[in-house]
């Protein structure tokens, strides 16, 4: 839920662990206890015996008595009890995210107007990429754009320094159209933290030109895939797809454009889901509160 | 969630009331100090402040120590606390539908093949009509029929025997295409119990002959509405919506086809939804925990 | 387009040739000059300069001169001038379909279902079946039901059976949830005449257990596709595909209810398509004149 | 069908006339003897007997042997025989669209980035706006820009100033979210050459404040139409619409976020298929030939 009125600082609780009575009572005790408010809860177990067990809390901080560093302490004993993988994210901190693109815009031109138009809560440390192109964009939204030429030979030298460059200053990174594939390295130090948008529906057309695959296939329907960057291209964990029809008429230049509207669609949801803490990865799988 | 091994007895408890702090903690301490362990939680407030606090709790009975009954007596002292309008009900209760048809039975069919099919899980007491011709589909599924025949002079005194008739017979009632209006007083009896579908994009197009009244406009979509029945016709609170793509090209028959399409899978959502309680009616408006 | 009031007879000519000019003045020349009127006309070039060119023509017989056989030899002065590949289909001959089922009807009875509501006009001279469960149904629709039980060792026998016993007595054949794969013998008796309905949103899942691969892909979208069988599996043209959305709630039950409801309109649209004569194969795909 | 490779000028022929027989002969004949090939056609009719006939015409004039002007003096003779409304447009005159705005962008700004990515083609001769603040995306655009502001008091004379200043610089218009009703007169001097769009799902929520309406209603799906602009507020010929799934969870904000997905994808289209001359307008409805 959002709200139109004004709206409080809240705090998003993200936790996944091994089922058994009485998490989400402890969950809650823990929370009213210290003056939270939940505001809105999900959760969901896989199985009803021996499954796992995920939850997103929401609680306004209105009254709440523990600063973040008194949360980690407290909480940390609840994690323990039950062997939780959790994470908190506090609304008053927006997430930083910083972008790679290559010579395709829209992705990119898309995610930054919903941003200045309020709709994806987020701060933009930097536009990276591989082209000169994009720097006219970064500069007419006064965000700092660093252009990084990738050849063969020169690949792993600039990866490391991206990463460098980068340290400390992005919780997540978006592949908005970014055509380089990142080594197991790069991914290794941002695990889950990087979403990338295919232009197709994976597990179809995975891998380079999917546009002409599909036209080659003779599909009905093309679609766009967000998904976090794993080492294995085009196969880590699935945030969320989209498509839409076509027809013999179409030609490629008419797949690739009705496959852009596609494309910002899917990645900008997944990126509102992202800095709205509603994605919990678990075993190359995604579950997504909305 | 549903699975796919064996399916323990559980129970769903549906609450509104006004929001408060700790009304969760209450909640899942409830449910875990009597041993149940809840298998999936939705919740849902309207507002930060002064809103309206909507929950749904599926639980498993398997170490419940609470008969109905019990839970009953135990559970109106916390209703009481927080001006609960609260419900549960037991899986291994399946619900009672009856339905009511005409002379369409696209929707009709649809429902009792999902149901034979176990994707429903519902007991169907009766079909009544004010035609003859559903007879043949009651007898093929073993279903009770009954044929009311309805005039401008006998409309009353025929909803009088059909309330007489159906009487602790059903939990909800479907109107599965029945062509005729309820009086107000029929519908006081079964307040949100009674399931209608409309075969337009409400509230587009209410009252008569939708489809006549899309092809008119020339729209470019079609619909269809599954809602509660109340006495403004057509007004009732919406359960569920969704549409087809239609064009010049379509005659007012081919309508008609695209959109029982369109009314059986609308119908179908709502009445799952319906026995596997996840629908809370408030403000002439639903929330739908999916 | 179809239309309310009385339908005259009609033919519709179906047309696949390399593109040059003059070719639709020379066909609605032909058409006019024998009585016929244009009811609907769809036509497709491939490409601007050496492409292929297609078209769908709906000529009302009202006055045409020409009888059946006299088109056939008036009409291939034409196709042999241009190179034509062409058939030419009267609404008066309503199509045989045969159906191949094994033990899920959903796609069956739906099918059955929209051609007793008047809404696919077919004819459907046979049910086959490597189980006996269809036997119910076909007797209830008052079609002719044959079971071929079909094991390793006498598959190719049984094949050779039903070729012989089918011989003559269908235009086109479905498989509607069929599990037995057929020989490439078989196929090419029926060279793009067989319709299958494969569960997945094709080329992804393609092969076994489509669903339980999409689940364990995490995708968020499940899908259904029918397409012209051919040797190659799930390889064959593809007529349709549409798609719904899924989540991490949804088991794999449910996952393989809400596809049902995909794959049943999938495979009714491509049937209706079938017999409207509104499909031409080109090179492993289709153009479809809707 | 656009192809990738160099495309040829072409012309583009809509009509509309009463349904006889030979009309399509007519045609393609005086096509194919003025040297053109036939590229794409598509026809329409509304009934057998006595219905309207619709037709598209897309050919090439590589060899094409009649200039604009005498194209016009020719067919004119054929369209008095038939009684058709017709018009030709070639593509390498592009359609001359003028915008009008007030205060949202999401609208404007796509279709600029879409004219600027070649996915559109057109010329933008100036955005007219009530308000000064879209002053600097015509800059950034290079398009002439000018503010009239609108009260009760000087409406009908900033009518008449509008009128006078893009008098014969505009083939369209486009009134991408304008808050400003049009008068009748306004509206006669560009009949059915204004497209609107409107964020809701014509006819629901008609007026002011749809959004507003959709949740009060409770609806579970909103949408947007582009249509033609008449004198009766959102009652003009419907060009397209579109829809997105909404929730109880939605506030007014989110449904207005999600609804700009829909208003600009549905007024996109739109504009393309106006450029594109797809659309011929017939008794309030719009055949839309895609």
């Amino acid at each position: 839920m959002s709200n139109d009125s004004t709206i409080p600082n809240t705090a998003r609780l993200l936790i996944s662990c091994p089922d058994q009575k009485g998490i989400v009572a402890v969950l809650s005790n823990f929370i009213f206890e210290h003056g939270g408010n939940i505001i809105q809860s999900d959760q969901h177990s896989t199985d009803y015996q021996n499954g796992q067990f995920f939850m997103r809390l929401d609680f306004s901080l209105e009254n709440f008595d523990l600063s973040p560093e008194e949360f980690k302490t407290s909480f940390q004993a609840i994690a323990d009890r039950f062997h939780m993988y959790w994470q908190i994210n506090y609304t008053s901190n927006a997430k930083r995210i910083g972008f790679f693109v290559s010579k395709e815009f829209h992705c990119l031109l898309d995610l930054l107007w919903r941003w200045k138009s309020g709709e994806i809560c987020m701060e933009v440390p930097f536009i990276i990429s591989n082209h000169p192109d994009a720097e006219k964009i970064a500069k007419d939204f006064d965000i700092d754009f660093y252009h990084f030429p990738v050849t063969k030979d020169n690949k792993a030298e600039q990866e490391e320094k991206i990463l460098e460059l980068i340290k400390g200053k992005a919780d997540f990174l978006v592949l908005a159209r970014y055509m380089q594939i990142l080594s197991g390295k790069f991914i290794d130090e941002y695990r889950n933290k990087i979403v990338n948008i295919h232009h197709s529906f994976l597990p179809a057309f995975a891998g380079a030109k999917p546009y002409q695959q599909a036209q080659e296939r003779g599909v009905k329907i093309i679609g766009a895939t967000a998904h976090y960057a794993t080492e294995d291209l085009d196969q880590g964990p699935i945030i969320e797809q989209d498509i839409i029809r076509v027809s013999h008429k179409d030609s490629l230049a008419e797949l690739q454009q009705k496959g852009r509207d596609i494309e910002r669609t899917v990645l900008a949801r997944a990126i509102k889901w992202q800095v709205e803490d509603r994605i919990i990865v678990y075993k190359n799988k995604t579950i997504v509160f909305v």
